[in-house]
């Protein structure tokens, strides 16, 4: 842990829950478990074009109807909003993937500040981490929702950083969505990517200072 | 026909395009077809996300190192770029869906004057309209690439109106894509939404002014 890094900001969906539970919600429900990945997706493309209209939608209520959107055209009418439901309720019973807790508790030994930031609602990441038994760990779960704006607006990091009166340059964030880095690094902060699949980060986007594979690798090297 | 609409402002990709073949494209490369949809609405994340933050990507090198990402998890690295350049010709090659052509007769005989609007390049749209033999009938091909802005923002909206000098309120947006409707509407445009798989149009974003199956259905209905 190099002395600059007062503050860590997590993010909280793929990075801390596991969601791959959800494909067998859309299976359940009559439609192919890989429309999971393209719903997700699509969703946060629908957040941030508001964004960029200037509006902040309720995290809720996009993932609800954007599911009903693509369940459309495999669930029957009569049976869409108990479909979606399905699926929704799905996301309050995630878990967090296998490196979170032990991660999550090295870190904290560390005695770095820790907090949550989330375009979803502050209660998800709240039970989510109350059942994985590291609630303690984190001095806040924050969300998009009090900040006016959804990540990867400047305002969202910002928001955070207010909270804990840590300048930008001192804070990381910590995400597996590499738009999340990139929205975070364009408001000063430092990034860590966690990828935990191996793959590519995209060219597009500022490179992250810091490249993982677990939460624990982030112990000496953030 | 109603006298206030002066001009149609066309969306290309899969409004005009047919992108099914693409999900060939993606086997061929020994992915899931299934993976053009979740790589397409990425795609468009990506690129809303860097709108977010004030940045205007190229929609090409955005395209192409977004199927690097996406490919990188099912093929080999060393056959990577030749796997995405594979897919990403695809695009180049499309056709439009079987109404456009009819529709769009229909519509030039009716005087309206017509241009196209696209988060891609220009010239791929003249292909695509060449290669159908309807070129003639839209007076401009424009792109986001020119406005400074990406749709939704309204700057590329306005960049269409004043290229053509026809105030927004007699101007229509016509797409598939719901955000692309709900940012012509923010900018003062009138909406119509082409849903040619009987879907469900998403309650967050504003209600379309008119929704057809089909271009030729915009005869008599704007």
């Amino acid at each position: 842990m190099t002395p600059q890094t007062a503050l860590i900001v997590f993010d909280v969906n793929e990075t801390l829950s596991d969601m791959s539970p959800l494909g067998q919600r859309f299976a359940d429900v009559g439609a192919e478990p890989q429309l999971a990945a393209a719903w997700f997706a699509g969703l946060l493309r629908d957040g941030f074009a508001l964004t960029v209209t200037g509006a902040h939608p309720a995290f809720g209520d996009l993932a609800q109807e954007s599911l009903r959107v693509v369940l459309s055209t495999v669930v029957p009418d009569g049976e869409l909003d108990d479909a979606a439901r399905h699926v929704f309720k799905g996301i309050a019973e995630l878990e967090v993937h296998p490196d979170v807790v032990p991660g999550i508790r090295a870190l904290a030994e560390t005695g770095v500040r820790m907090v949550t930031l989330s375009v979803g609602a502050a209660e998800v990441a709240d039970r989510l981490l109350e059942r994985a038994g590291i609630r303690d760990a984190f001095e806040a779960t924050l969300s998009v929702a009090e900040a006016g704006r959804w990540k990867p607006d400047e305002a969202a990091y910002r928001h955070a950083l207010d909270k804990c009166g840590v300048p930008a340059g001192e804070a990381l964030l910590v995400a597996v969505h590499p738009w999340d880095l990139e929205g975070a690094h364009h408001a000063g902060l430092r990034t860590a990517w966690i990828d935990r699949a191996g793959s590519r980060f995209p060219a597009y986007f500022a490179e992250p200072d810091v490249v993982v594979e677990s939460v624990g690798e982030l112990v000496g090297n953030v």
